[in-house]
């Protein structure tokens, strides 16, 4: 019977509980939908600052705003945590043009984006024979071919898969690995497919590393259209001739920073709880769904929180993370720092997949966290957010996660388009709809409001 | 214990039946992910014919387009269903002007578009002094007030609503029956505004009705940024005079069709199942999310079935509607026919809240039929529709769930953009989302294949 009993006294103070919960992340929701400042936000940090890649001369405009922007926005205090970022630069206008087919001279200009990190072919660019691949395994079938010659990976990013994060992880390892692995058998340069679905021709950018042991040759990525032709071209002619003019190079490591706004909290336990985004985006673009929105939407938290008058029982850091894009030497830092004061970090936070309607969040936690997380879904759902499932946490606070064994989650948002926009020119303010940039916030907003509560 | 032994001799069945099921749908979203026609569809359908209210030239140019794509699809047969539908012409360039503040002359011109089969100013236009009210209560207080005045509704279309069509049922009353509750108190025309909280200045056209005890004057809608204007300009002065300019006329009655394509079903018990959007659209946009997305979905799913080579138990009518946005003429008379051959409609299925990624289905069905497709959850949860509850079934399928009893389903997508380009200049091919218009088609074709399969 004693069970049961406690039952039946828990009950009406569990449902009170949940009631009171009910009210506040209604009251989040509407200050959010009638008030809300990320729209406007979003829009002065890609149209008045713009694409901010570490190092360059946006990155300082960047992080002067946002701390600017916490502050107005409430925080109990703003500081920059100083870090070493890469400063690597495109250089010039990337370019590819096949100029014989057959030792036909042809003219024919293809849309190319260098790869981040890789280096310029120099002025008078390379011109090789293409040696056309579907993927690795026809690489290593014909590595007697690629000696002298551009190879061209043209793996698709697979439109079966419902989930599109899956197909870009793994084509990514062709825009991530595939120039040294060229190398290795003697190209002297490569294009790839870009790592999208979309219906136009944008290439998209995004990081990729050399291996020391072999030469650092170009490496581009093309739009689809273009990686369609030249790829019906290799099957239909003996040899396509390509020139492909790219300038990227390395000037030394440069600082940036991570800004960081606090809401202090008021429990003895000194535990931190971390959200946030990262600062930098491509050059290429405005950096709006990636990752402009993760930036505003946690201001947004913390100026909803702050109006609200909410008073954290654990500190929760607001953090614009420096450097993700081509180095993560922001989200490295923060959790050196961390681990190096003895900060307990409860639970950690990211938005990096897009400020697109919410739909849950990925969480890398233990069953048991897991299905406390679950028991809120009732609070979240009417806001869109219904999945909580285990899954990848976030690239930011991944070193949270590994080293200090941090609870982290990275929200998830409705991203079927998001990859017809990552790293390409596409990427604008005006690819973001208000509504659903909000709805974001409202679900962050309100499961940090529950954790920092209830704890996790 | 006989009921176990059931349960066990059951179980093994039931999940061959379950994986069978989960296969077959695999298959229908690799096909629709992989061949699918319906993004190319849409194209033609807004770029090569338009906007196509019924009535217009656009209107015969999109029945014999679509009738000869379902034919192309694989249709058994494909035909044409008459039926008369009105024939309203906007007639002009619709116009807004305040000319005058406190009596000093100004010339500002304000966006607008007169609601669909409303009446025209005459060329001269209506010119008159603006009273600005919130509401209908705020319209009864100053009644008085409203004799020769051009009435201003400002109500605003609710933010803080999850379900942004919970804002436009609210909202949407003072398109549909203002011009007339303004009229009877001597107003001399109405301005609204538009239904939409969307971020740009495009008006919002869409149905209203006149009462025929009172006069029709001109009805238009405001772009949200000249309603703040005009609102914020009659509180800060005494008084705004505007001059209103619309050409609408009704010419006679015409005749349009719902276009039909059926699947034969090798059941006996020749019962129907109805899957469609509607085929026209307002005449300012090309149609493409209202309902472009919900044609060719049908279209869509008649395809992968026909691919596959399904076939179907029951005969499955793929119906492009007439005349849903300003009469609903088709979804009346395909209900009218059906009851008057006695044809026994099993389920119906609509797809008009756009394309947008897959929520769920809002069922109009008894709970018993209710928990039935909530046991197929599972196999449509993998892609995107999670969201299976009692609600509106659709407009043009409304008929034959209350005059044949039919169980009706209106598809739900993530309709957070929907109102922000609704009825307005925006509403284009190029807001449609390839992957989330196709997500759509697989949600309903797996629906349509299981009800089919196992009955309602």
């Amino acid at each position: 019977m004693k069970k049961l009993i406690i039952v039946f006294t828990l009950f009406p103070f569990l449902l009170a509980a949940q009631n009171e919960d009910s009210v506040f992340i209604r009251k989040i929701a509407n200050e959010i939908l009638v008030n809300g400042k990320a729209f406007e936000n979003l829009h002065y940090l890609t149209k008045k600052i713009g694409g901010r890649l570490a190092g360059s001369p946006q990155m300082p405009k960047a992080e002067k705003w946002s701390a600017a922007t916490m502050q107005q926005s409430g925080a109990d205090t703003v500081y920059m945590q100083e870090c070493m970022v890469p400063h690597w630069v495109r250089g010039g206008t990337d370019k590819a043009e096949i100029v014989s087919v057959d030792n036909k001279k042809q003219k024919r200009t293809l849309d190319v984006l260098a790869l981040g990190n890789s280096l310029g072919s120099g002025k008078t660019g390379v011109t090789a024979d293409v040696l056309a691949v579907s993927d690795f395994d026809e690489l290593e079938k014909r590595k007697e071919e690629v000696k002298g010659k551009i190879v061209f990976y043209n793996y698709p990013f697979n439109p079966t898969y419902i989930v599109p994060g899956k197909a870009y992880g793994e084509s990514g390892i062709y825009r991530y690995t595939g120039a040294s692995r060229a190398a290795k058998y003697g190209a002297v340069g490569i294009v790839i497919r870009s790592l999208t679905e979309a219906t136009n021709n944008n290439p998209h950018t995004g990081a990729m590393r050399y291996n020391d042991s072999f030469p650092k040759i170009p490496a581009a990525a093309l739009g689809l259209m273009d990686a369609d032709y030249l790829w019906q071209t290799c099957k239909d002619h003996k040899s396509v001739k390509l020139s492909l003019y790219t300038s990227g190079y390395f000037l030394p490591d440069t600082i940036g920073h991570n800004v960081i706004g606090e809401l202090k909290g008021s429990d003895a336990s000194k535990d931190f709880i971390t959200i946030g985004g990262h600062l930098d985006s491509w050059d290429v673009n405005e950096g709006a769904h990636d990752d402009g929105t993760g930036i505003v939407q946690t201001m947004e938290v913390l100026r909803v929180l702050k109006t609200l008058g909410y008073k954290s029982k654990k500190t929760i850091r607001f953090v614009l993370f420096a450097n993700e894009e081509n180095g993560t030497r922001g989200g490295q830092k923060y959790a050196e720092e961390a681990k190096a004061k003895n900060e307990n970090h409860v639970f950690a936070l990211e938005s990096d997949e897009g400020g697109f309607t919410p739909r849950g969040f990925s969480f890398s936690i233990n069953d048991e966290k897991l299905k406390k997380v679950k028991a809120w879904k009732n609070l979240l759902e009417p806001y869109g957010a219904t999945e909580f499932a285990h899954g990848d946490g976030g690239t930011d606070i991944g070193p949270l996660n590994k080293n200090l064994n941090t609870p982290v989650t990275s929200f998830l948002p409705d991203n079927q388009r998001y990859f017809d926009l990552h790293h390409s020119r596409g990427d604008v303010f005006e690819a973001v709809n208000k509504r659903e940039l909000l709805l974001g916030a409202i679900n962050i907003a309100a499961l940090i409001y529950l954790v920092d509560k209830y704890g996790l």
